[in-house]
């Protein structure tokens, strides 16, 4: 299922396979593009709101001139409509420049498709290998160009630190400053638990806001949690109560090892932050 | 004008227009994906080995299969013939994985297309804005997974940061690392002239090693230059002879401005690099 979006956001309804972007396109020559993956559990979006808000602050980002939210909130909805009920179906939205120098011409499609299983590692967890981001915690604030924070389509970095920690044995990457503080995963954020604190790293050392970390802080008073931006550097992690990555799709994913070390895991809490984000109300 | 070249380097030739990537491409949701642009002057390609060469590092920094040097190179060549002949013609040839997960699949395309025109920057010149990259001068050797170095189609940074000149008033970018260390363009190297040495950076800092630049250091001595890789701080770029950004399809374009202040030109030398780089012989 595929919406694609023209110049004056006019709607056109194509299927996937047949939907396709010329060779020559700006998103497929420079990655100059940015996108949000929106969850849906059960028919119902996950944070929509929050995903197109972050959209808008990576279009800005980008100078790129963006659709009215309702419009695009409706073409989301009526995609989602197009597609066959699933329980757990993922919508990519990007918005795009068309062609090299045409700077007025944006275009966005939208992509329906079911979700991946994330079940096994929902609750078996997984492991993360720490690596340099190569950025210090102030680059992002000093040069914004660098993008730092921004979801674009440019993710090449990104897969090859994947790669690199499955080389490691582990099953993702945790993004270091270059002073090792944490950031984030490639495709995630990263939250901590300590005492009664839930702990993640605040947004201005570069990187993404986590739509799923917003929710899960959202939630975290009202069991009886703190939820706190801090800077946490790495030689902190293996003290941590409980360690887990959290992303649009695969929700709250229990940490239980880091670099090769074994961490605290806190399963019934994994259980009631999964059950939350997943049936919870995110308006 | 675009050849397809499958799984097993099968060669498919389609019309640009018609020629065409899902949505769902890694190229275009990744940016997962290395290239190269190679210029053929009057029909006669411009380093075409040496691109060849950069484009099998690329592939190898992101674990990825390559067509055999014979095939590509014959698949060039057909592309350019299906082509009606131009004075300047871009060639872009591209090595993407398909699918996500579906590591072994590797798939090329090569696009061909008559050249932008840059007589008027290769004589006016260009004016240039500097800024940081946000890396340190070593992020490179300490850490392969940032690709610095690898041509990917991961290039937002790259167009932010030229959007971030022309914001600025100059024509172009020009990075430098944290420590205020000269590094390259977003599409271009960097070369200087002091007294009767030819400068660049040293690729180890994290940048492409430039093909332009690598035909120009090999045309010096024959033109009484030594060609030397060196550390060239922000603050010595005012005190070169001259400054020159160098493309492959664009070649020498010298620099009259950076940050707003002047810098020396030799007119003279420009010219004799843009005639050697455009009609010598770079196999």
């Amino acid at each position: 299922m595929l919406t694609s979006i023209g110049g004056d956001w006019a709607v056109r309804f194509a299927d996937a396979r047949s939907a396709a972007l010329p060779v020559t396109d700006l998103a497929v020559t420079r990655g100059d593009a940015v996108f949000e993956t929106i969850a849906f559990f059960d028919g119902r979006p996950q944070a929509l709101d929050q995903h197109l808000d972050r959209l808008a602050g990576s279009a800005r980002k980008l100078d790129m001139a963006e659709p009215g939210r309702n419009l695009w909130t409706a073409t989301i909805l009526s995609a989602v409509e197009e597609h066959p009920p699933w329980p757990e179906l993922s919508v990519k939205v990007v918005l795009a420049r068309h062609h090299e120098g045409d700077d007025g011409m944006v275009r966005s499609w939208v992509h329906v498709e079911a979700a991946a299983d994330h079940s096994t590692r929902r609750n078996a967890g997984i492991s993360l290998a720490t690596m340099s981001r190569g950025v210090t915690r102030t680059a992002a604030r000093e040069a914004p160009w660098l993008l730092m924070g921004a979801k674009t389509l440019s993710y090449a970095l990104n897969m090859a630190a994947t790669r690199e920690a499955r080389r490691r044995g582990a099953d993702e990457a945790l993004f270091l400053t270059v002073e090792g503080f944490v950031m984030e995963g490639p495709t995630s954020s990263v939250m901590m638990k300590r005492g009664d604190k839930l702990l993640t790293p605040a947004p201005g050392i570069g990187i993404l806001e986590g739509t799923t970390q917003q929710n899960a802080f959202a939630y975290a008073p009202s069991i009886g949690f703190e939820p706190v931006y801090a800077d946490i550097h790495r030689g902190e992690l293996l003290t941590m109560d409980a360690v887990w990555m959290l992303g649009s799709g695969s929700l709250a994913l229990p940490v239980h090892h880091i670099d090769g070390a074994e961490v605290s895991a806190d399963p019934g809490l994994t259980r009631l932050l999964n059950d939350h984000l997943r049936f919870g109300h995110h308006a």
